[in-house]
């Protein structure tokens, strides 16, 4: 099996297809990130990559706080054109319809269509060249109780976007189960 | 539409499957991570959430250097596996049959079976609680011949894997393509 380098060098799959939230100027805006994951479990953290010029960023390091909103594959539409649009010169909340609410934070803005919502507290802004590594604490989480399976959250209710990255640049839906994590592995003991 | 409170704070959908690997007293070994993600472009930067107790940890600070491997679906026990032992005492390369090759960094250890490797570069090391936030800069990016479209990576060919966190705790292969992204957002505009 040959190797050949690729031009590329974000190439990772899967990318997850995030909306991120702040309030710039006391407004609500929303912006669309594949570059992001979580980074800690005790206490939750979340980290965001975002291009210093970004709108978004203006309004993350007015509060401080930002969120993380997980769109279902029924607001694509949504989730690509709040990463074509600036909300320096559209109010994307009113093209996308979005339903704005806030949690304990007060200054999050986060989506009521969108079945997933974090809500974070900026611990570090990590300059990493092109882009702020914008480190957040998640404060909380919410979730549409139309997705919920036993009070628990259920992703074939959620049904997320992966963001497929160059040179396809596509959107696709989550597919075929193919095992249980801490689990399938087993087969592998001898 | 209700919204309800959610325990799991790291609930954020979909994440990625990667193996993260090291060199660890000179013997290269992989980890499972679900916490990972980019972080920026110029330079091409990644991250990686890691427990300090863990035995690639080690690894990587020995050498300031590791690799983010994707695996395909045909290796999900494999990546189940690195995820459940810890290579402090088991020799995880040899039980999954992993062929190991190096790139530039010489000490970044890379599977031959992923689709897609990156070698990557220590930036920074940030301490944020429970996990060290590894943020690499990606030096080089390899992908197998056979994944590959008119010499583009080529994601159906790739099969990557999705991990769906608690409570499903599973993995997902890609599904239904659902829309061209900087493009069914335009239906949007007015």
């Amino acid at each position: 099996m040959g190797k050949v380098t690729i031009d590329n060098k974000t190439s990772v799959y899967p990318m997850p297809a995030f909306l991120i939230g702040a309030n710039v100027d006391g407004k609500p805006n929303f912006m669309t990130a594949a570059w992001s994951g979580i980074a800690g479990g005790e206490p939750p953290v979340v980290t965001v990559g975002i291009r210093p010029t970004r709108y978004t960023l203006k309004g993350i390091r007015q509060n401080m706080t930002f969120s993380v909103n997980v769109p279902s594959v029924d607001l694509v539409k949504e989730a690509d054109y709040c990463g074509i649009e600036s909300g320096s010169k559209i109010d994307k909340v009113a093209v996308c319809k979005f339903k704005v609410f806030y949690g304990k934070l007060e200054t999050a803005p986060l989506i009521e269509q969108c079945p997933v919502n974090l809500e974070c507290r900026v611990m570090h802004m990590l300059d990493v060249g092109s882009h702020i590594l914008v480190v957040g604490r998640i404060e909380e989480v919410y979730a549409s109780e139309e997705c919920l399976t036993d009070g628990k959250p259920d992703v074939d209710k959620i049904k997320p976007i992966t963001y497929v990255t160059d040179p396809a640049r596509h959107y696709q839906a989550l597919g075929e189960y193919i095992g249980k994590a801490f689990g399938i592995g087993l087969e592998l003991r001898s």
